[in-house]
C-alpha cells in the first residue's frame, strides 16, 4: 500500500480523498490543514486530521504528499519546505515561474532525497504531454491550446470584486470556428479574441447600476478587454441551481506536414471534457503520486515533471499486463 | 548526430527517411534491402544502400537500426536478430503476440547490451500510451478505440484475392451515432457492428459477374461479414485519380467517473486524422529511435515499448526547454 498524505483540504484536497478510494494500492494516512484540525471533517473515516505545524511527526508514515495549496503564495513555499522531508506532488500551474519553482523544489528534494513531482493536472499536465508528443512527433507543425467551456476561478473571482456585484460565475469559450480552422491544417494565426470568447453570468445588489457593472467587466484590462464577452445578469437562485458546478476541459491540437515535398497533413487532437475540474486534476495527481513513490522506492530523487515520468509508472497494472492489454 | 539505418525500404522506409530530414540530429547512414541493392534508388543523395546480409559491417557505424518489415514473418525474426548487433525500433503491430515479440527481443537485446523498441506507430503506439494514461488517470470508466476513417492494407488485399477482382480499396469507418453515444459517458456496450462500417471501392474485370463479387465481399468471414459493407464498383481510373492516398486515423476515448457519490463524468478523447499512413508511423517511430539511442547512452538495454519511454526523451529540445515552453 502507498500511504499518501493530503496537505490543504480545499476543493483538490477533497478531490484526492475521492480519488485514492478508486486506487486500491493506496491509503489515506492523515490530512493536513492549518485551520483548527478538530473543526475539520473530512470524507473517510478513522483518518487522522493533523495541524499542518505538526506535518514533520508524519516522516515515516507517509510515502507520499501531496500538495493543494494554491500556486500564488502556498506551493512556492510549502512544496520545497515538504519535499526536504516526503516524496511530494503539487499543481503548480503559474506557467511562467515553472523553471524557478523547479529550481527550488529539485534543490529541496535533493537535500532530503526525495522525488518531487510539480505541476502535475491537466494543464500543466495531460495538456503539457500533449504537445510534447505531438511535436516530438510533427516537428514541422503548429501548436494550438483552447480551454473550456469552463469556468475560470480567476475570472469569476476579478468580478466579484466589481462593486455592486454579489455573486458570479464566468465561462471561457473556445469558438468552433477556431477549432475548425485550425483542424485544416492551414496553421491560422489566430488573436486572443478570434480563439476564446467569455461569459458572465452576475449577480447584482438590487439598486447596482448593471450598465456600469456590464461596461467594468467588459473593459477590464488583461482578464476581459482582449476579448468578445457576453454579460447575463440573473439572480442568485439561478446562479446556485444553474452555475454551481466547476466544469473545465480544452483541447491541445498539433497539425504538421510530412512527406517528400511535405505533401501530407496530419492531425492530432486531444480533448478534454470534464464536469469537476478539481476531482479531475485529482485523479491526474493520483496516478502521479504512484509514479513518484515507485521512482523513489527505484532510489531516484530530485524534481520531476510529467515529462519525466514513464507512463508504465502510473497504472496499477503490471508491465506485463499493460503489454498485454493496452499496447 | 544520431547516425541512423533503415532495414526494408518499402512504404515505411520511406516514410523513415524523410521523417529523419526533419530532425536536424539525425542522420541517415545506410539502408539495407533483401533486392540488389544497385537495382534501388533512394531519396537521400550520398546515402549507402546495402545488401540486409552485409548488416554485421555496420555495427559499430549505426547508433539505431529502424525495422521496416512487416509482423507477420519479418519482424518476429529480423528484430530478434538485430537486436543483437543494434539499438532497434520496431513498429511489430499483431496485438495478440506482442508478449511473445516482447520476449523473443528482449532476451536479444539484453545479449547484445542493446535498447530494443517494439511496436512503436499510432496503434500499437500513440493510441496505446493514450489508453494507458487515460486508464491511469480515470481508473472506474471504459476505453473504447475507433479506427479511420482509413485505408485497411489486409482488407484492400482480401477482396484482390476474389475471382474477378483487378485491384480494391477498402475504407474502415467508424460510425458517427457510435463515437456521440460513446461520448456522452453512457458507456454503451457497442457490437462490431455498431462500431464501424466498411466502405469497398472496387475494379472488376469486364466479363466479371459483379453481383456475385459483391456476395463474397460482403459474406467473407472476419473481415466482412460482422459488417455493414457498401461495394461501389469504379474503373481503374477512378481507382486511381481517387484512391491512390494511405489516409487513416482513429479515436480513442475513455469515460470515467469521480467523485463521493461517482457524480462527475469526464470525458478523454485523443483523435489522430492522417493524410498518409506510413508517414505518420515513421515519424513517430523516428521521435521513439532518439529516445532508444538516448536510453542507450545511458547504459540501459533490452526490450522497451512506448510505455517505458519517458517522454522528456523523445524530444530534441533539452529538459528546460521543455519546461519552460511546453508544460
Amino acid at each position: 500500500m502507498i500511504r499518501v498524505g493530503i496537505f490543504g483540504y480545499g476543493n483538490l484536497g477533497r478531490g484526492i480523498e475521492n480519488a485514492i478510494r478508486q486506487n486500491p494500492d493506496m491509503e489515506l494516512v492523515a490530512v493536513f490543514t492549518r485551520r483548527d484540525p478538530s473543526t475539520l471533517t473530512i470524507g473517510t473515516d478513522g483518518v487522522t486530521v493533523a495541524h499542518a505545524s505538526d506535518v514533520a511527526d508524519y516522516k515515516d508514515k507517509i510515502d507520499v504528499m501531496i500538495l493543494c495549496g494554491g500556486s500564488a503564495t502556498d506551493l512556492p513555499v510549502q512544496t520545497p519546505e515538504l519535499a526536504k522531508m516526503f516524496n511530494v506532488v503539487d499543481s503548480f500551474d503559474t506557467h511562467a515561474k515553472i523553471p524557478e519553482h523547479f529550481e527550488n523544489v529539485d534543490n529541496a528534494a535533493k537535500e532530503g532525497s526525495n522525488v518531487a513531482m510539480i505541476s502535475v493536472g491537466w494543464d500543466p499536465g495531460m495538456f503539457s504531454l500533449n504537445r510534447l508528443y505531438a511535436s516530438a512527433v510533427l516537428p514541422e507543425g503548429k501548436d494550438y491550446t483552447f480551454w473550456g467551456k469552463g469556468v475560470s476561478q480567476g475570472h469569476s473571482d476579478a468580478i466579484r470584486r466589481i462593486e455592486g456585484v454579489l455573486d458570479a460565475k464566468q465561462y471561457t469559450i473556445p469558438v468552433e470556428n477556431a477549432l475548425e480552422a485550425v483542424r485544416s491544417s492551414s496553421e491560422p494565426e489566430l488573436t486572443t479574441r478570434e480563439k476564446h470568447t467569455r461569459e458572465c453570468f452576475v449577480v447584482a445588489k438590487e439598486d447596482a447600476d448593471k450598465a456600469r457593472i456590464e461596461k467594468e467587466i467588459k473593459e477590464m484590462p488583461n482578464y476581459f478587454a482582449d476579448y468578445d464577452t457576453t454579460v447575463h445578469f440573473i439572480t442568485m437562485e439561478e446562479l446556485k441551481r444553474d452555475h454551481s458546478g466547476i466544469p473545465h476541459g480544452g483541447f491541445v491540437i498539433r497539425t504538421g506536414k510530412t512527406g517528400a515535398n511535405k505533401e501530407n497533413n496530419h492531425v492530432i487532437e486531444y480533448s478534454l471534457k470534464l464536469d469537476s475540474n478539481p476531482e479531475f486534476t485529482a485523479s491526474v495527481i493520483v496516478s502521479f503520486a504512484r509514479a513518484a513513490y515507485r521512482l523513489s522506492v527505484k532510489g531516484e530523487y530530485g524534481c520531476k515533471t510529467v515529462f519525466d515520468i514513464p507512463p508504465a509508472l502510473l497504472s496499477i497494472k503490471s508491465a506485463e499486463e499493460i503489454r498485454k492489454e493496452l499496447l
